[in-house]
This record gives structure tokens, sequence and C-alpha cells, in this order.
């Protein structure tokens, strides 16, 4: 497809390497910064055959089939909206928007133009979160009951993240949104977020946003999703989810431990990994970096999705719950209640039972705990059905 | 020193083997056990001369000279009231008491009868804490932000603590209480805890009580402590502790992953590791179980303290700051708000001025944010004091 | 490109998901295998336009523009050799030959015809060796002075691989071929092999090739490779890199620990990761094993290589010398002596002349030590250039 | 016990803090050193009631129990001859000798006197090896084919070591005899070693000893030791044992890799680690080094061994064998050839006749392998009895 860059920063550098990379068929072909210098060198540095410093001119261009916005959060609206003018399919960086109520015009404007709205949460994408995924999906954790994930590092490189009009917010707007998508996805996204609880801290820098929080979101089926996010952290980018079923375990980590590690006593003098704070002593890099971000399969989906005229596995919808769980978690570290979370549009489940499961031993009692002994006894911990009472007995097998 | 034990079951035969194991001098010569045969057989196995079924001809022997207290939850107290009448020295298992009020009771009976009390809390005590304590105390990590404390498996051995009268509640009491002291010391003593959220719920078993929980607490210096606790989870036994200070992180592991991978096709037939859930397939043993879990330290402490008359590293103060900690979560995961701390007696700072070193970059900017660029350069993310103004610059060294 | 695929196996699939994911722009025209229906279900799998059981036709059909040999061992020189004549670009699977007479003749076939001849050793593109070999280039890690690598799994899928005659020997040239080049990338592909030592033995198995073999690669430069390969290890597939230098130390694990973990209790039933050997109980799957395999980087180099008329990172001049490291490793297996490589081509460097940056502490000692002690002193240990004393001193900075 | 440690550096340190933690009963009575200023150090240090110049007078001393060596390798012998006039048990440091002559006189002399002789290998009483070893004798990895042992780190402390006049060598003697003895007990002590092939050579340090050596040793039974040193690592001490078993692996790592990480930015100015080599960036302590290194489980063995009238673990046999082993790796490094070990005594297994438990399928084929598809199918390799043919074949379950 042909494709027009919203933005020539940090991360549309980082969309464009992907995208230019391992003989894909997909090519940009304007790329739109305000500053025109910077849309020259972006546009020479990636051989692009355009670049303007008016986004309209980028979005109108004939030539173009699909627009990456990559631009700062206050900026998302404005494209979107350009976009739904222009009836050209558009995906979007994350978040979608600053607000759930942002999004919301967002997630409408694309819907009523019927063009594609494409959700760039790569880390919905990662190798290891597909596979995850999959493997949950399968049953081979059970049920759900808990779906962490937590990002931090030492704070974002541009400046206009640390301000909190053109952001939205600090840590928890730039990675939780990460984050709350994860654990969702994990949980299942048909069932539905019902409130949250955050702690939200300026714990280290002089800036009006949050650069620490943690936050629980309780969801109607009784699983508990969490984020951790810090721009305070020491130590490099850490990137980790961990899920727990009543099956069994998962646990990620994306980027600090990934099976490369390397020690260098620094008189090489080259520079070794983004963020890592040090370039000497024990250092893990991550092989490639892009991919274990998520970056080309989210691609792969994005232009495959809008060719067969088919849902991503992220839209604007999804982006419009991510914002409408964090509008929560702001307004929350603020009251300091649970605070439920707000949905104008809700596609998934209404229902708020759900099956726990719960084991019977016999008629007249319930089975808590079922355990093999080194003896090769098995030891059982009941509770009464009536009564209440927890008592405990073993069984030996008659033959060993 | 010469040793009472009260109790037989799971904890204290690993109290007695971790006891009675490297050429150690100190002996137990009593045990106590309500049922007189499990009494008999603790003492035969570790070559006791006494054992009984009344605990008072235990505590009151006169080789004794100090009691370990490994009975259920509900029966410390009654221990350490008799410890107190007959004077003996007296260390109990944790949690102290079921709550704060009988934790404060314990705490008076022994400061008034002038005997020593101290506090098994020994996930204090394993080799990786005492490390990391020190590195913390000598400013390794700077000011501590944030300290987690995880401790979840898939449940306890013995059926009283699935009963919520004797234990006083689920996986928060059982496992929370190693949670909160560990945050405690990484955070500081000193430092008052002021405020507890908590969420809990029963997710799986058909108990009363909760078996997951996760939990935050607020400390006076902005400090952030956390506890993650479950009986649901899946794989082993998962104990990991995670601090984040402003120069630096500390990530302990100590039992799933410690540098022993071992794969077994299951054909030997061999008992692996306790806890382990499964006997084939990757198992991840523990050296040393009772090292790896602090108790020869705990132990030499315990018995050193009281020979050289001065506190242990945890008392029963401390055991009775928890319970007042996990009194706050308890009630908090029912009333969904922030519950404060109370606490009767505070022997720590009392101040909640604390510096949060923010640092000014010249009279008229705080400094956000210094990046080393790949280039050499340095990037500077400021902001104005008066206005608030985010501005960037980059500094270009004289001579690289 | 287009491509005509010979073969229609385990590896032949795994080139075509890899070639036809990521919307990549080269697609596979024809697949030939001996099998008719073979053929014909690859075909059909991968939607190719044509499939036959001749491979003259898959390789002279006009619109292939360039060969992949997917072949058992015995098949590459026939295949290669009906390339040269058609002369159409080749693309060869490991090992290239089963000695390296076959490999030279294939060489020299490729060199004459003057087509293209790619070594598709994929462990030469993983993304960790890349990034490792860029920083091992930058000096990071100094001299290297020892590089290992491992490969050792459960033993191979298909039954020619157990086969000695199809495949010209065991767990060596199946799975050592890429431990050889991996070694000499990192030592450096212009320093000359000079002799080789080797244990091989077969175990376990009935076969009459080895099982098991270790592997010692003496290089002009003073440096030594090593490799150590085996179809008995159980738990997985074991692919581990570890360089040494002077300056700092690699370590890579390519598949069973890449920071993704999971339990399962088994009762899912999914079918969780290839090669795991088990279904339950802790895994490690690893996230996209196509790309940590190195596929996807590989085929970009090859393709662009063409396109650019360039030599690819590894070339059938390389497979050359892989084999004659093994035919040095074989014949030393027997031997019981140090064999030398046999090189009938060597385009790299001729001298053994190597600086080993002995420092000289002053003019009459060599600096052997330096070491940092706790109390900030410096101790040096020196040996006399002539007497060759050692000695020891320790410096007392002026100021600390 | 009562003991006289004879040295007052690095090891003995080491020993001295060992043995008087954790309310150990043992105690240490009298120092030699033949710096008497050291010895007196050493003395208060430990608050040990005498301290010496004079050997003898220390062996001697009529209240010393048991002898412990702590000397240079080049000393070991003289004072063991002393310790066998004084009919004192002696428990001496690795190695036992620079060659297999000495330690055969060592091991002559303590038998002859009719004291107790103790090897102080630690690495062969760490918790992680002790519960390794007990593992590998319950058979849950089958018979053992592979054990490898690697200790490396930047080169040792003290300058003797330096010299190969009074160490007998360099990273072999000092690194490698640990992990000869390591090998040979996972392998069996009963089986016999029979030969060695070793590559050595100095890579980096100006001295006259190796600073690099890989060594394999065969055994009766066909298994196969390895030992991998160095002194010319970088990133701190590497100790990692891998052995690979019919029905298993064990992998350990006793000190760079064991749960406890930390990133520290070097404000805090802590002395962290030992050999950690830097003081900022990622940093990986171990918790209980002492512990971990095996010193408290060896001592209680040794002392335990004395009173009880037994042989302890490790005893002056092994370390004889060691030597002997240790001898013919030297020897090959320089003939370049597989050099037998000389064994003037064996105490093992004399044959040379071991079952490789090869499975046969049916009365004309061996099973060469068998997998579970993912289908459910299970797949054969067979080899047929008389004609070696390889042939495959699918079982389908009746029903699945």
């Amino acid at each position: 497809m042909k494709i027009a860059m919203l933005g020539s920063g940090f991360i549309a550098r980082f969309y464009a390497t992907s995208l230019h990379a391992q003989r894909r068929t997909d090519k940009i072909v304007s790329v739109y910064s305000r500053n025109i210098d910077n849309a020259e060198r972006f546009a020479q540095e990636y051989a692009l055959p355009h670049f303007t410093d008016q986004m309209e001119e980028a979005i109108q261009n004939p030539e173009v089939e699909v627009v990456i916005i990559s631009l700062p959060n206050d900026q998302h609206e404005p494209a979107v909206m350009a976009c739904a003018r222009a009836k050209k399919h558009v995906i979007c960086t994350k978040p979608l928007g600053r607000t759930a109520a942002e999004a919301k015009r967002m997630l409408d404007a694309v819907e009523k133009a019927g063009i594609f709205g494409g959700y760039l949460e790569d880390l919905c994408y990662t190798p290891k979160f597909l596979k995850s995924l999959e493997s949950i999906n399968n049953g081979d954790i059970g049920r759900v009951l808990w779906a962490k994930s937590r990002e931090t590092h030492p704070g974002p490189h541009s400046d206009w993240f640390w301000d909190i009009e053109k952001s939205g917010g600090g840590a928890m707007i730039d990675l939780g949104c990460h984050c709350v998508e994860i654990s969702r996805n994990f949980i299942g996204k048909n069932v539905r977020p019902l409130e949250v609880m955050c702690w939200a801290d300026t714990q280290v820098h002089p800036i009006d946003a949050e650069d620490h929080a943690i936050g629980l979101v309780k969801y109607a089926n009784g699983a508990i999703g969490q984020f951790e996010v810090s721009w305070a952290f020491r130590g490099g980018m850490d990137l980790r989810d961990e899920v727990m079923g009543t099956e069994g375990t998962i646990w990620i980590n994306s980027f600090l431990r990934t099976g490369f590690e390397m020690f260098t006593s620094g008189k090489g003098g080259g520079y070794v990994a983004e963020k890592a704070e040090v370039d000497k002593g024990w250092l893990f890099p991550v092989g490639d970096e892009a991919h274990e971000l998520g970056y080309p399969n989210m691609f792969t989906d994005m232009f495959t999705s809008i060719e067969e005229k088919k849902d991503p596995l992220e839209t604007f919808y999804d982006g419009y719950i991510v914002n409408a769980i964090l509008d929560a978690a702001y307004k929350s570290a603020k009251t300091k209640l649970w605070e439920p979370v707000v949905l104008e549009v809700w596609r998934g489940d209404d229902t708020d039972i759900y099956d726990k499961g719960i084991k019977s031993y016999d008629k007249d009692h319930y089975l808590i705990k079922e355990e093999l002994l080194p003896n090769g006894d098995t030891k059982l911990i009941l509770k009464h059905k009536v009564t209440g009472k927890v008592t405990q007995t073993t069984n030996t097998p008659r033959e060993k």
C-alpha cells in the first residue's frame, strides 16, 4: 500500500524503518512535518518522493491510500478528522486520544466516513504476546484470574511528552495505555471493565503529571487487571507481563532479559543499546528491537486487514475503551475511590454471571485442595457445604 | 541455648531441622503438641529428651531458656501469655497476631514481663534480602520510591490455614505479613505507614477467606509499598521482591529461579521438590531451602540477641506494625476506601517532611531530564520555575 | 523475486512460511518433490501456481529467477549442478556438502557458471547474532579469545537424517555446521582455521553416526573455536553461543530461555511448542521461531544481494570452509589427533603474526593484573621482564 | 572441634569467617603465618587465643584436634607431613598437590599415620551440587552422558598464584581441580577416568602458565567429562555446571545468575560485590557467598566425619585422583595427544562393560526415535538389526 506519514520524530522513524525493512511491499510516499526541514531530512533518509509542512497536502496526495499518524497526542484528533474528510484510511499511534471524549469523536468520525481506523498498539502484536494469547485461547492456563502488565523506563526522549497539555498526562497516558490493552486482551475483550482504583504520584520530576502509577481494573468476570508504569525506573526499559490462570501461568519479558547478555569493559567505545543508561558493565541488548516490540506484525495485520476489508486486531474502538479505562484511573487517583469505567459504547458481553467452577468432592463437601504427598498418599482438604467446617483426610492408594 | 518447641507441624519441623543442622550450638530440649502421639513422634525424630501434650509443662521446664511458638495463628496469644507468666524468652512464628489488637496484647505482655520477644519473620533474613538491605543503606539505589513483594503458591498444606477462625484470614494474613514487612524494611522502618488500599477476592476456592489480594501501602515519605499474594498460583512457590530507587533497582527471586534448572522425563521416579506441582519436565529446585528462606540467619540473630541483650532485627513491635497494616488492608478490601493505618504505638519518625531532591538547572529552570545522545551531545529537558513551560535544549561538548 | 523450491519437507515448509509472511515481495512459483503427491500438497498449502516431480522442470521454469535447495544432504550436489547448467541463481540449505570435496565442486560450478551461490546458514542471521557481531566489530569485547557455539536437541524429525549415507554423518554434520560457522564469524572470517581436535561418540542411539560430539578449532590468531552438538539432549532445543574477549563477554540464548516462560497443568490440551518434549509443567516457547532462527534476515540478505550483485553474508565459499573444518573434525574423531584443516582455496589472511597486546608496567616489568581494593588502594601484580619473578605492590592514591 | 589454621590469606579468612558464623561449635584456637604480623592481625580479627610464625608450634599445640591447611600449593606437602608426624587430623585446601606424585605422598602419609585426611573441595559441597547429585543418584536424569564444569574469572588475587613454581600451574591447577572433581562426582566416583585431551594456552597474560584451558576426560562407561577454565574472563566469576543424561538435564549457575539482580547509577558509592569488576550498572551479587560456595556444608561434613570416624565426601584419595587427571591434562596440552590417566591406586570399579540400554522395537528392529506428532499420531524411526536400513512409520491410535 502507499502511505503518508504524519510526523517525523522518534516514533515515525521507528515505524518507517520497520516498513522499509525485510523486502516489504508497502511504501511511504509522503511525509508531513510542521517543520519543513525535518520533513525534508526524513524524506531524504527514507528516500521518499514527497515531503511537506502542510498536513492536508500529505493526506490528500492522490497516491496515498493510508495515513499513519505519528504526531504528539494533542494532534491526533485534528489529523483523524482530516483523514475522515479526505476519506483516507487511517492508522494512529497510541494512545488514541488524551481522553475518552476525544477518542470517541475519532471513532465516530472514521465509522461515519466509512474508512478504516487502526489502532497502533504495537505491544499487542509482539511475537511473545501473540503466542501467549493463542495459548490462553487454547485453554492452556485455564480461566484468567489476574493479568498484569508493567512498563517502566527513565522517561521519554521528547519534550512534548513532559508537557501535560500536549500529552494529556504523564507515565499513565504514555505507558499505561499499553498495559491496559495488554491485560484486556488476556482477560478477554468481550469482558466488561467495571471500575478502576489507581494510585499515582509525581515522585521524582519537577512536572505536573504523574511519573509513577499503579492501577487495578476490575472486570465483570471477577478477573483483575493491573498496570505498573513509571518514568523513574533505573536500568533501561522494563517491559513485562504476568498472567495467572486457574491452570497455569505466563511470564513474558520483552526487553531487559531476552536471552542476550553482554559484558563490556567500555574500552571499545561502541554505542551499545538504546535506553540502556550505561555503556559498560553488564548490558542486555535486544536482538531486533522493532520485531520484539511488535511493529512488523502490527503493520502486516493493518495493511492486510485493509485489503481484506476486515477489522484488525486493534481498532479505534479498542483505543476508545483504553482511554475510558485511563479516564477512570486518572479520576481515581484524585478521588481515591474506585471509579466506574464510563462507556458510551460497549460492544462486548453484557452479562456479569460467570461460572467459578467450584468443585464438589461429594454431595456434602466442596474440595478445597488435593495434594499428592511424598509417600504416595493423597491429602484432601474439604469444606462442608452446609456447616462450612474445614476437614482434612488422607487417601492411600490400594496398590502403589 | 535450650529451647522448647511449641507445635510439631510443618513449620515446627522446618525450624527444628534448621536448628539441628550445621553443628549449631542451640538445642531443642522439649516439644509440645496437643496430640501426644505427634509430640512423641517429633521427639523421636529429632532425638529430644522430652515431649508433652501440656503446653505449660514444656514452657516451665527448668532447662528451657527460650520458647519457639510454631502453633496455628489463634494459639499465639495464649502461648505468649504463658511465656510471659513463666518469664521465659519467646520467639513466635509469623503472623504475630490475627489482628493488631491481639498483637498489641502480646507486645505489652512481653515488655511488661521483661522477656525477649522475637518475631520469626524469616523472609527478612534471607541472604539476598540482607545483602540488598545493606546496599540500600549504602545508598546504592538512592531514595526508595517503590518496594514490592510478592508471594504466591497453590495454597497451604495444613487444614487449619483454610479455616478463617483459626488463621484470621486467607492468603493476605498468611503471605501478606511477609510482603508487608519486606517492603517496610526496604522503605525504612522509621518511616510511618499512613494508609492502605487493598483489593481482595475469593477467585477459586470454596472458602470464606480471600485467596488472592493486591494492596498498596502509602508511607509518610511518599514511597509506596505493594504486596501481591495468592493461594491460586500455578507453577510452584513464587517469591519475588522488586525495589525501585532514584539511583537504581533491585530484583530478588528467592525460589523459582535461583540458578538451578533441571529437566527430567520422569522415568527416574524420584521426589524432586516441594510445592513444585509437577515431577517431570522442567523443574527449578532450590539448593538449600531453609537457608534460602532465611532460617539459619534468623535463629542466629535471635539467640545472639538474647545473649547480648539487644533487640533482634525483627521484634514483637514489628509484628504488631505488620498486623496494623494488614488490619487496614482487610478493612479497605471491604470499604473499597484507602484506610488509615491505626497505630496505638509508633516508635519511628513523626515527620512528614521529606526532601524530594528536585534539581535546579539554573536559577530559572528545573532539570527534568538529561540524556546523552549517541552523537555525544547532551539533551536537556527543562521546566521554567515560574511559567511551568517545558523546553528542550542540546549542549555540544567543546571537544569530544 | 520468483523462486523455485526444491523439496517439500520440514525445512522447505519453514522457508516457505517465512517467505510468504509479513507482506514480503518475493514469491515461490514452483515446487519440486520426488513424490508428486507431496509436491501437490505443498503447492496447495502455499497457493503455488506450479508443482512437479521433475527437478529440471522446476529449475528451468522460465519464470524462476532463483532456486532454493531444501533437499537431503546427498542431493545438494546434483541440484546445484542442474542450477549451474540452467544458469539459475541458487541458494542452498546447510550443510553445503557432506564433505569438503562435494562442497568444492559446488563452489566451482556456481563460480564457473557466473551464478549467485548463497549458503542458507540461518543461525548466522539471527537478530541476536547480527547484533553481537556488530558489537564485536565495534571492539566492545576486545580481542576474541574463545567462541563457543552449542546446539543440542533430542534428534531430527526425518528418517533420512539418521541414515549416514544420505546425511553424511550424525549430529556433527547436522548441527556442527551451524556451530563452526558461528564461531568462525565471531573470531573473524579472515582468520585461518588451522587444526581441529574432536571427540565424537554414539552414546545412545542404535545408529552408525555420532549422536554427540565436542570439538576444538584452533585459529591462526590464537583464538579457539568450540562446538558442542548432540542428538541426545533432553529438554527441548538448546541453542547457545558464548564469546569471551579481552574486554568483554557475550552470551546468547536463542531458544530455551528467551524471556517467555509458561506453566500449564496440561488440562487445556493445546499443542504448545515444537521439540518441547513435554506439554505440561514449565514450558519455554519462543515468540516467533522463524525470526529467532534468522530466516527473514537471511532471505532479505540473499535476495537483496542478488539484486545488488554483491556477495551475501554467507556464500558457497563459506559453506566450503565449514565442510573442510568438519572433515578435519571427523578425521580427528577417528585418529584421536589434532588434524589440520585442509583448504584447497583460502581467501582470507595468510599471516600468523598477531599482537597479543601484552602491557608493560614500566621498563623492567610486565603488568599481570591491576585490582582496585575495597579500601581504594590499587594492587599491582608485576612480572620482571628478565628474571620472570612475580611481585606484588600496592599503590595508595594521594587523595581519595 | 579445636582447630589450628595454617595460613592467614584470602582463603584462610574465608574459611575462618564461615567457621565462626551461625553459632557453630567448632573454633579456631591457633593461627600460623610465616609473617608474624599477619598471624597477629588474623588472631585479633577472629579473636583467637594463639598465633605463631612456627608451623610446628601451631600443629603441636595440645589443644588442637584438627589442622586446616590454607597455604600456597607448594607448602601443602610439608604441612601434611608435619601433621602426620604430630598425628593430628588434617584437612587441606584444593588442589591437594601440584602433581599426582605429591598428592600420593600426602595420601600415603595420612593413611600410614592413621589420621583423617579431608580434601577441602568446597564446590562439591554447594547446596545446588548436593541436591543435583541426589537427583542423579535417584535416576532423575537417567544415565549421565556428559558432565561439564566451568570456572572462569579475571584471575586470582594473590601473587603466588601467578608464579608457576609455587602454584604448580595456571588456571588449570587453580580452577580445573574443581571442575574435574565436579564432573567425576556426576559421572560416578567408581567409574574409572581413562584418558584426557586438553588444549591450554597463555592468551593474555605475561606469565609462563596457561590462562585458559579446555579439557575432555573420557570415562570407562563412555561418559565424557569436560572442563573449561580461564583467568581471562571478563564480567565477574562464572561458575556453571551442565549435566546431560539419557532422561534429563541439569544446569547449575552458582554465582553470576542466582536470582539477585541490581542496577545502580554508582552515585551511592558503596562497595557492592567481590570480583564484580564494575561498581555501577547491572550487578549480580550472591546472597551468601560462603554458603553458595559450599563452605558451611563442607566443614559440617569434615568435622562430623572425624567425630563419627567415617570418610567425608571428599578425601585425600579424591584429591589424588584429581591430580592424576590434571597431570594427564598438562601432558596432553604439550603432546597434543589423548594421554592416559596414570593411577597408582584405584579403588573404584575395574570393569569397562556398561549397558547402553539400546531398545529393540520388535525382533527385527531397533527403535531410533519415537515422536508424538501434533495430530496425535506417533512417528517411529526404526533401524533393521541386520541390514541397518533406517525406515519411518506412523502409528495412529485407535481412538484418540
